[in-house]
């Protein structure tokens, strides 16, 4: 059996692959199964509109199928762009951080926030948590206001982020929160100091999910 | 104002194109907006699954870009391909048959069921009706397990588009039924008869919705 | 085929007859089919609370079946009084403008608002809302405080109007609002460009709907 | 304090009034509260339309205007004809068998079915049950196909009825029965005990919840 | 046939059964059933976490089966604790007044609040709220952060009972109140008068309930 | 940090005890982590109705409390018994076997479907479901009507397995399927080749999501 697991952020943005790669670490320990973090240079630098996911869904398909050696696939953008196409295309397991991130707050929490880049994603996320079927527990979403590239402004980015939780923490009601996008990892235990209830970096979520189905073999 | 609706079919089968075109001759009557009907040459023959979904997105935002000249979009199949890339690209109004063929349902009955055309296309419709919210009144989805270029072939075709609105009927415990393949709409009066509830053609329930927003110019 | 479309107010304002009759005409323009507006001059000048509703539901049946030669009906007042009974009492398509309202909301957003007139009706619409099937996208409800014959004071209107949208946009997350009272027409264009979001003017909504399917005859 | 509690009958049956009398009876003992079952003579013999609805929707509201003595109504009619209204109209607590009955059933099991009279009830018991945000808990609605005038054929009745109830709990899942009409209610033990479940009888699930309200005065 | 209705409060405060006595002593009048309330002596004082709810499902079990003189049931605390073992363990009727308190509510408003006592039952709530699908009407839950023990300081009991009140009323959109705590049963009638909307007392509106059943005998 | 992970089987069978230590042994290889599978003598050789859930809870809590060297707990029971009592006594992530399951089957179809041992315990399922707010996606459970004790009968039991496999898949409309007991898991492969569609092993898919979150340490 192949042991490499494919987490593929398709985006451009070598901070981000980077930061995803640094977030998987601890799951690396103790375990011989390879989890091999690349970006697709072809992508956007960011994906922040409808237009930037139709345009990787064939470039994450491709990621899947040049990959072969691999056991499964993590599709590292909140987007899942491509993740019912690449399921379709392999019977290798393959996730998508939304849902696994989703899906691990259902253990935290009784009802999850999303803290999201920019305001426009949010119609998005609402189609997905509906196609989920998981809207009885959805608290809320709401945007920090930048972009993918500026996520890496360290100060500006975390008290967006804190003061965009306490929102979803005060008024939502959101016991557990979800960070929506890969690129915000760095700021997952700061931000759950931060708010005192759990924070799901969903790059981690999907990576855990996966690593014991490709055990189990289905 | 410009003055003309354009009907994009995703696929390249002229028939199916074709069949759209006469399927909105009732709603060119009496009107003076040119309802435009094209097919796309590069796509494929019929869309059936999820990578031929992803396939013709692009295609169908071309198709959107290179025709400024319309007023207005319809996305004339059933997995609404591009619809919400679409809705970004331009501000004009962009419809798609399967959105607008449910709304219409709920005009017509209190539960609809989808009658599709092959059994995977069943769990991206499921996908669809939850992010539309519409999961309340969905009765059933049932295929009658004939490809798009099957469809052509009448007598078989229609008795199992029968056969399977009886049990969406009474079964599932539909009044009211939706095509759900744009290249069904020959069949439209002849099974609302046989089944004696109505029946959504779901091109002409969205070029129906569309006339009027453009008339409306919002 | 009669090619009339009659659309009944059920109230016997002559002011939000007028209203609904200038929100119409630009549908008008480019199609065969006439529009007719009527009120009832045995109707309340308002719909407000429950008992309108019910006084006014024999008298809706009664416009249609004195208006035989009509090839469709729409029930031009936001709490769709009579709606059911009048599908049932005649074969030709009958429309509400709360359905279509929200219906082509839909279309517009992943979320929508409600602009009511008094805090009374909010109980009407989340049962009308929760009828329909509607809740998973319903961002919220709330009342300008000003019952149908004031609604012609255009300042103060409007200003609440204003003030209640920005609440349902930026507390409640709604995208796209509906007018929840025929009376209020002359506002939407206004109201759009002041919340930078789709605002749904509720007969204009229906009708459009309406004569689509005229066409149609289904 | 008043001690009556006035139960409507909106159809014109003597035989139906009688036998909610007769259901209610049990209820009667060890209160002091005066439980008064009335018919209305302007009604028709059975509630079978939407339009049988619109029509007794007035008769119900007189029946409540012209009985200020009592201090609780019950409208026994499983549409709950002119309940908001009523709550409108009056101070008092006003319950309609409809909502009662599903309510009980939500006490005595995980989902219930519905036994109707005749199909074309069906619409509007799912629009019902969606109104209430009941729909989760709910397995299925079919119908006996005989109308309430019928009822009193106790063989062909009863045969019926156990034949649905069987459909509903073996089919549809339901593990409790609600018959969704009044005059239904001489059947409930028989059948219960014909298919192991409980079956409620929403006159007397009305009832009482209604006489510990009038006690408590709220 | 037995006559008693045996009112379980899960907790040792003799205060709170005190407060249940009295809350119920309006349904005893004119009824010849016997209300019993009593305590559970080796119960927690107040149930405000999961390991009181578990704690005490024992306790209650054997309540159950030590008075089986008592014809009917009612378990008087929010929580709900051992309603399904106690429903599987006797066949007489058993109510849990988070249940009823909220079945109850459903007819007196479109939308219910509840009024907790700290913020850890929250939780608890939200599943109990799913499990009964009555999350359609379900407008919020806010705790006054006081503990069982803490109730029975009136005045700054009944401060944040109006304020958090005013919360569910204005912010979430509740048109009724559910308190959530046997313990609040004295604030019922100035809470409902300071809020100017129905507020259900638990306990109340079960033995409401359990009363008529207990008289049908189903 | 320690490197356990315990499993706790609630009830005494060995056998069941055993078969869950067999179906997590691919988990095992390739980490570091240990996997430790613990029965409860003092508990029920099968977990088969509420009071059997309730009786356990105790002693699951007490195997979290006499098990602090482990870094993460496994109930290994699909009622999971006392996971949120359990959530509240440790900080260490604790997981359930019925909400893991469930979980993952969301990420392998559209609609799942539950196989249960006994129709008794489908009503709690329901529960369960509702509670989750997983009711959307939501097929079917359907029971083989043998006891946890039963199920070493292999040839039976995979028959019946297979039997209301078939019926979740065809008749409910599932196209994943959640073996819904601990002591199934042996027939997890065998059954997915049965029926074509993905079969979820609840206790396989609980340790997989555990063994990530112990390396993550949230």
């Amino acid at each position: 059996m192949s042991d490499e697991l494919l987490v593929i952020n398709p985006n451009s943005s070598s901070a981000v692959t980077a930061a995803i790669d640094r977030a998987v670490t601890p799951l690396r320990e103790g375990t011989s199964t390879a989890i091999k973090v690349i970006g697709i240079a072809e992508g956007p630098p960011g994906i922040e509109n409808q237009a930037h996911v139709e345009q990787v869904v064939p470039l994450v398909l491709d990621a899947v199928r040049k990959n072969p050696q691999a056991a499964g696939y993590v599709i590292s953008c909140f987007s899942d762009p491509g993740l019912y196409a690449a399921r379709e295309a392999t019977s290798k397991p393959v996730f998508g951080i939304a849902e696994c991130g989703i899906l691990t707050a259902l253990t935290l929490g009784a009802r999850f926030g999303l803290i999201s880049i920019l305001p426009k994603v949010i119609q998005r996320h609402i189609r997905f948590v509906g196609a989920m079927g998981a809207g009885q527990r959805f608290a809320g979403d709401r945007a920090i206001g930048r972009g993918v590239t500026q996520l890496s402004d360290e100060d500006a980015t975390f008290t967006r982020m804190r003061d965009v939780g306490i929102e979803l923490r005060d008024r939502d009601g959101a016991d557990v929160v979800v960070m929506a996008c890969a690129g915000m990892a760095q700021y997952r235990e700061r931000l759950s100091g931060a708010l005192g209830i759990p924070v799901v970096e969903p790059s981690q979520a999907a990576v855990s999910m996966a690593l014991g189905r490709l055990r189990l073999g289905w």
